[in-house]
């Protein structure tokens, strides 16, 4: 990786027998897919394995784009020698539907009125997510994953794809997920939602090259920081270090460190994210109920083929360990092959992205494991 | 109660003995306290108990003003019979400095300018808020209290209370509070405060007869209630439910019940409180730190000469028991005479507001067992 940069590469689809029909009912087509690969593809296409990102994630997952100097956002856990380990594995990694780092989003431009989208773009779904990375997955030509792999949204797609697509994949990692989205989860998206909603300069989406909402999705990301850290962390960071001051202020300028690290990540966010996506992949989040139609978890899990592996941090209260033992639990009693592991963390649920070391070796066997097992290799 | 309506008093101090020098260096008079008492003060004075109010809270503690059919907000705990027993003692509770109520606030008319204040109202502490009850206190001739009791903000001005008039008091009821505001408890706050400065019609405070800061304040409601509750109440009250929906809208539209109500809490909120007031309170909320100045909680704890009852919930995670647990510690170290109850409930920290059942009998047995020991009646 030191020495080759990689590239984000697009493919759009355009052909009919390409058409999506979302959850929602609406077709979508044409749509693009910003995607990125790492490893070789093996003869037999035995070896690929599929990264699905978090919320506000992109394709870049590993390596160097040429020009800068931060690597993917998950290049601790893919690379040569790495858990994802480029040098047996072909990895793949997306940017899903609705984002605004590649793949068709409100962003992107309707081919009918040669406008951005905004709020005409169709709400999309976990599920739908998934049907637009089986596109890019039979582009490439490949018939059946090693893994699915993903944190946060990530698992709840790699969730998805173990239901959705039971054929296609050998086994699937589910890291810092659930399988659908409680009352608490849904009320901070909601929150994030009436922040941007809240702010002028939104204008009901329609903001693509006249303003932007500034202010609200600062805000949203804000409360969105919170949930990602522990209280333990939090405390570890910040507690109440004053933020270049001698004393409190008594005024409403920044006292502590950890207001100005929220403002900074509020206002960092809105360069390199869009608003719209952020509404659209919040909806997407808070819809993912993989019980829609069976109620009974065990039965949503009744087709699953893959063996699974599933992830949980000991801090992590936005997707506590309570959620994926109960999808243990569900798999189990569908015998399936599941492993689960809760790793010790006070990162609470961003450690699935900065706590790789325990993470890695667990991911790193269990890969190995089921190579052999499921493919022979 | 039933037979006779409570009405909210105002005193006003207006003259040179009752300046009051705030924590932040300033000079404020004159200043305006809203109260309400219930029950009478008996012939030696020895009766009054103080009630203090959490954030959004006021004077209107108990019973019914006229035409009004909803009763103060600790109506369940207070009452002939009930936990402070009109019956036995002499209730005082007023609305405090900051507030919108009653109280002098960055609402109220800055008798300088003829205008109210706004952002140039002085920043005020917890400190400066129980200075204030002093205030009153004095103007009912009471010297010295039977007890001070309260929740969350009303908790912190009760170990305010121990710490700064120890000889004022027999004994201090702390329930579901801490004695300093950690990184997250700032972090959430900062969101709220950041919401409101986001929303353009907040006009940097100078509102008030031109606009309301209706959107940002809505929004800083939301993100409060939601650490109000706890993942377990939400997800008992609301879970998935649909909002007079059969099936998911699939739009932005409202889905899930737990939008509606955290939009209704947001919007109902924006009609009862102000939002500079909403600045003012949680910033002294966030300075707060009864630490400050001796570093060691137990050196802080020194010359408490009440006797306290600490009170905290299980579901409570903005304000846990581990913190309830510290100041018992601390406490002990310092041979102050000191119960610690912690309640179950699945309320979250809204519990002491509307779990009232156990913490009732609590309360009610730690003031008898006070009122016969220290007062000796």
């Amino acid at each position: 990786m030191s020495t080759s940069y990689v590239k984000t590469q697009h493919i759009t689809f355009s052909e009919e027998k390409d058409a999506l029909t979302l959850k929602c009912g609406s077709r979508l087509l044409p749509f693009t897919v910003a995607y990125e690969t790492y490893g070789q593809l093996n003869a037999d296409k035995s070896n690929a394995v599929l990264i699905l990102h978090a919320f506000t994630g992109d394709a870049h997952a590993a390596g160097l784009h040429e020009g800068e100097s931060k690597p993917g956002w998950w290049d601790d856990m893919i690379g040569p020698g790495k858990a994802f380990d480029t040098n047996k594995y072909f990895m793949i990694s997306s940017n899903v539907l609705g984002s605004c780092k590649g793949t068709t989003g409100p962003g992107s431009i309707d081919p009918k009125t040669g406008k951005p989208y905004g709020l005409s773009f169709p709400v999309i779904t976990i599920h739908d997510m998934v049907a637009v990375q089986k596109r890019l997955l039979d582009h490439l030509g490949i018939k059946k994953l090693l893994s699915v792999a993903g944190g946060s949204m990530g698992g709840m797609q790699a969730v998805a794809w173990a239901v959705l697509y039971p054929q296609m994949l050998h086994s699937a990692i589910v890291i810092a997920a659930c399988h659908r989205h409680t009352a608490q989860q849904i009320a901070f998206h909601e929150v994030g939602r009436q922040a941007i909603a809240a702010d002028p300069d939104w204008q009901n989406g329609d903001y693509y090259g006249k303003s932007i909402a500034k202010r609200g999705l600062a805000v949203a990301r804000m409360v969105g920081h919170i949930t990602y850290m522990s209280w333990t962390s939090m405390e570890q960071k910040f507690g109440r270090k004053l933020v270049g001051k001698e004393a409190l202020g008594y005024d409403f300028s920044k006292d502590f460190e950890v207001e100005g690290y929220l403002q900074y990540r509020g206002q960092s966010f809105v360069d390199r994210f869009d608003a719209n996506s952020y509404l659209y992949l919040t909806k997407a989040m808070d819809y993912f109920d993989i019980t829609e139609g069976t109620k009974k978890l065990s039965d949503a899990f009744a087709q699953v083929k893959a063996d699974l592996l599933v992830i949980s941090f000991t801090s992590d209260w936005l997707y506590p360990s309570a959620q994926s033992k109960e999808m243990v639990r569900a798999l189990k009693a569908n015998d399936v092959e599941v492993s689960y592991v809760e790793l010790k963390s006070d990162y609470g649920h961003d450690a699935f992205l900065v706590e790789c070391t325990e993470q890695s070796r667990v991911v790193m066997n269990y890969l190995s494991k089921v190579f052999v097992e499921r493919v022979g290799s």
